[in-house]
């Protein structure tokens, strides 16, 4: 069995707020997206371990210093504002460039904070710290050997850019994974992405390097979020000028047209032959899912994580997306499963 | 008497949304702005006329074509949309660069709307360009030979971009009518922006070019919408560098204050020597204004005015901000008393 990581932290971490299509909703990334995959865990019979603590480094191997001092400090200067909402909710965001940088926290939220999907409370800090080293921990276990390593990472991080939150992500724990194995001496490392999100943060922050390749596999974004990026002309730039490769498939897609989509993937992976492969797992392409954008079923996720261990990386396993349904925890445990055989 | 264009098509655009703080709240920018304008003006023996029609032309000197379709036709599919919200309200936005552009209604909401404060319901369109037909109306009578005249424009212009409406505005009014005088043959047109928040839309429009000078007076964005832009080191990029000036002032200025920092901007006007002044006038600088910002008094509003008249210049005045107050009317009448005498 793989080493499975998990900081029970995540749980301080409940937003509340949601806008889509102009409505407030409850939030989808909740507490109990975990208690489902814990459970589906311990009925396979994984053990969880606490991660290591590896302190502020990696976060900062990624993410600028004024955006984590925003997601430590920002909910106090907030909920210190005269009729503030509990949680920091943007409103005003810098959309073209030549922009400052203000100090009132209501600038620089809009500023930190991508979309109307991540709210941020008290205990996000803490909860998203506790997944960066979970991620890291998976990290380091593999960098020392494993053949693969899975961390429960929530909140999520494939959203997250170097200096902004976005769709329910804080700390990008796929690239802090990724920067950490290269500062650790791994000299190439893929990430392959294949939550239905397209990961953004991730595309973002490696978009103009060459020693980490991003592969990601998603719903279409010109009808899907994040809406502006994930798209097959992207294709990164400068120094990293192919070496981010999108494959944007139509909402609805099966599992055909995604195992197809992962097999170019892990082919152009291959090309460039990477000493560590990081995954950032959304069981959101789930055809239970409640975006209901894909229709993976539960024998796709198995043939997933074989097509991933068949690669035959030293593979960090880290969880993005994937919504409150039945299957949630059992779809995610048929991936890991290819690499505890 | 100095003429006065005003659309009753400003009547169909109420917005209801806002999010200020994370709290939903009433929008500020409503109809009763205008009822209490005409009153005022009414009572000062103003005729008020109905603009010409000018047509889209200088519109796309200004906007880009996708955002005025958007503008046109977004709210159409907007409404069509499952469990959409009466107005369009945008959550997702394209806040680093390689961002693609997206077809789907929402993804396009985000990528042309750059914060909460920019609702679009059915008749928004239609009162847009009404207010744009209104500010190209007075323009055209001063062109013509008029000392000045001024334009009630509702909703207001100065905070849409190029491509994005944001803060109440939709079409950048004073960007069409100064962009419209260059097209009808001035050299060089001043914009002279005296609203309480900085015209940032109006800056990024001109921000590269040395045609059309751009000042502000405006409360410091570092604690103040629209937070990023506004600052005294944003003073235009390439050609345009030295033809942007920003007064930022700090929140709870008076008029002293005010008539210095106003003093500089028509002295850096002077050394410009335009052939046409766009007057951006915002009420909301009034010690009564619900934004509370800066504490302008009556008697202050008549010395804008004359400092403003005193600088001799073919002089276009357009109405931005200034909210719902007592002396919202007779405040900008007070302004424009200047011209009339």
């Amino acid at each position: 069995m793989i080493k499975v990581f998990y900081d029970a932290a995540e749980k301080q971490h409940a937003p509340d707020n949601f806008v889509i299509r102009g409505v407030r909703q409850p939030n989808k990334e909740v507490p109990e997206r975990s208690e489902l995959m814990l459970s589906a865990l311990a009925d396979a019979g994984y053990e969880v371990s606490e991660p290591e603590e590896f302190g502020l480094a990696p976060l900062k191997a990624v993410h600028t210093e004024r955006y984590l001092d925003f997601l430590e400090n920002g909910h106090g200067e907030w909920v210190a504002l005269a009729d503030s909402a509990p949680e920091i909710i943007p409103n005003a965001f810098p959309v073209n460039p030549h922009a400052g940088y203000p100090t009132a926290i209501v600038g620089r939220a809009g500023f930190h904070m991508g979309d109307m999907a991540c709210p941020i409370n008290a205990g996000t800090w803490a909860a998203a710290r506790g997944a960066a080293n979970a991620a890291l921990s998976a990290t380091k276990q593999v960098r020392q050997g494993a053949r693969a390593a899975y961390a429960l990472c929530r909140p999520p991080g494939h959203h997250a850019f170097g200096d902004r939150a976005a769709g329910f992500c804080f700390l990008n724990n796929a690239a802090i994974a990724a920067q950490y194995a290269r500062d650790q001496g791994d000299e190439r490392v893929a990430i392959l992405d294949v939550d239905v999100h397209h990961g953004n943060g991730t595309q973002d922050i490696f978009y103009d390097r060459a020693d980490v390749f991003f592969a990601s596999l998603h719903g279409d974004p010109a009808e899907f979020y994040p809406f502006f990026w994930g798209y097959a002309d992207q294709t990164g730039a400068g120094a990293g000028e192919g070496f981010t490769v999108n494959y944007p498939m139509p909402l609805g897609s099966g599992e055909v047209v995604f195992l197809e989509s992962l097999n170019n993937a892990i082919a152009r992976i291959a090309e460039f032959a990477p000493d560590l492969l990081v995954v950032s797992l959304g069981i959101d392409i789930s055809i239970n899912d409640p975006y209901a954008a894909f229709k993976v079923s539960a024998e796709g996720f198995s043939a997933i994580g074989q097509m991933i261990e068949n690669a035959g990386y030293p593979t960090v396993i880290l969880q993005e997306g994937g919504y409150v349904a039945p299957d949630l925890g059992t779809n995610m445990v048929r991936v890991i499963e290819a690499f505890s055989k």
